[in-house]
């Protein structure tokens, strides 16, 4: 189920973010094309994935939060084209592709990065006009913006610990921000968008908190013996930098250990949810197993 | 009454300002210092008393439209600190002072544009939560985030013109986006947030077009033969770098005959509105006048 799922969020996701770039009159063409370039680099649309799933387990019909996924993908892309900027990781490839800055000119991808961020706002404020379901956005609009908040201060803890020897706590603190807040947000603005109750929601918290922290520790087993081909980056990046990950501050055995505990605790989470949760079950299985 | 007024609004918007930044758990320390190093440096904050004064056109007590204000200053600021970081402006001073990066270092300092712009959009985010005016809230936050779209797509015009002759035409576009957008925006969301009718918007929005242009055509015609001390940054730099302005465009004569021109026109405009315009006639004044 979750192959077919993931497969049809992607396609909507992919036609909705490129209807969105071509018809916005406010960017210049040569910009719209720096954004459009990260945007489409075929992304694996995880957060969107999350927010039209999330949305789904409390009603059918997913179409009211495509534009929120849109948004949330937007600022993911926007992380990224900063992140790689040479005076931050200095990064040359991105899913096996230059990275935007040296294509388009760091100029360029900064300001395609800071327009991504704005879009994002930019197409929820136009779903908030609309008049309809408007506490509900309200709502998803301002977890949104927290989490990007907490997702850009784990941006900094991160290039504050470069060169650093940090311990696990330090290490989670960061991720829960760098990676997890997106994610735990994408699955909350869906179940939010939806309706879902207090109770439900914190299910769902407890469900996304343990993937986030198992996505990170497979991404950190990835960069350091992942297939640099299939990963689309050069292996071994993380180590050279003198940066810690769970992989230098656990060992790799102790790290698929956590990720085997943490894949077991996040399916058995989310079977306490009274809905069809064969989705998030198999994208637990998914996150520990996945190649790239 | 102009002068006492943008001491009022300057005094709530600093305090609120300082508040926003120091409560905000969701930065580190450092970010924040970083933050509040260019959202304190001393500006005019001429963005956030239109919005205030906006405001007070059409209902006395502008408490409601402080957060607003703030987003507005912020999301300014973020584009000034990204401006001049080394790929774009490379510029080492403003407002007298040592500019972002210089002083943390490129990395903070374009997380820190970052996080500000964030911040803005968060503190949106919670204005709408809170679940009153709704309506005119979300009008506000639609104004604002296509105001930004249509800054940060000028300031990438500005970058794609540097060392490029152009006309009189292109120079109006790029800063009817990169000055303009927030200006008009600002009057706006002010008065949509006190519930103006169409009619009185389109008023507004001619005024501030034209108090856009004018406050433009003063900045170069300062850039040019302004007091280097009381302007905070060195004099003929856009001249050094090849960048068009009215002045290079015009000619120092003909750029403040135009100026002159628009500030009568401005008057003439906001004299149409039957409201207490007395403030915004002055600002038009001081537009002209300014010496810094």
């Amino acid at each position: 189920m979750l192959k077919e799922r993931l497969g049809e969020y992607t396609n909507v996701i992919n036609e909705a973010l490129d209807k969105y770039i071509e018809v916005n009159k406010d960017y210049d063409e040569e910009l719209k094309k720096a954004m459009k370039y990260s945007l489409m680099a075929g992304g694996k649309r995880l957060r969107p994935a999350l927010i039209l799933e999330g949305y789904r387990l409390f009603k059918p019909n997913y179409l009211e939060a495509v534009p929120f996924a849109c948004a949330m993908e937007m600022v993911h892309t926007f992380s990224l084209i900063h992140d790689d900027l040479p005076a931050i990781d200095n990064d040359d490839l991105r899913r096996g592709k230059p990275t935007n800055h040296k294509v388009f000119g760091e100029n360029t991808a900064i300001l395609a990065g800071d327009a991504l961020q704005n879009y994002a706002y930019q197409i929820v404020s136009e779903e908030l006009v609309k008049g309809n379901n408007t506490e509900n956005k309200a709502k998803a609009f301002n977890i949104f913006a927290t989490a990007v908040g907490d997702m850009i201060k784990g941006e900094f803890i991160d290039i504050s610990f470069e060169g650093k020897k940090i311990n696990l706590d330090e290490l989670h603190i960061m991720h829960e921000n760098k990676t997890g807040a997106l994610i735990k947000a994408s699955l909350l603005m869906g179940a939010v968008l939806a309706g879902a109750s207090e109770n439900e929601l914190k299910i769902l918290i407890n469900y996304a908190d343990k993937i986030g922290v198992n996505f990170q520790i497979k991404d950190d087993i990835l960069s350091e013996i992942g297939d640099e081909k299939i990963l689309g980056k050069p292996i071994g990046n993380d180590k050279l930098r003198g940066k810690c990950t769970f992989v230098t501050v656990l060992g790799i055995h102790k790290a698929k250990e956590e990720l085997d505990i943490g894949t077991k605790e996040a399916i058995k989470v989310i079977e306490t949810l009274d809905k069809n949760v064969q989705f998030f079950k198999e994208l637990a299985l998914f996150i520990k197993e996945r190649d790239n």
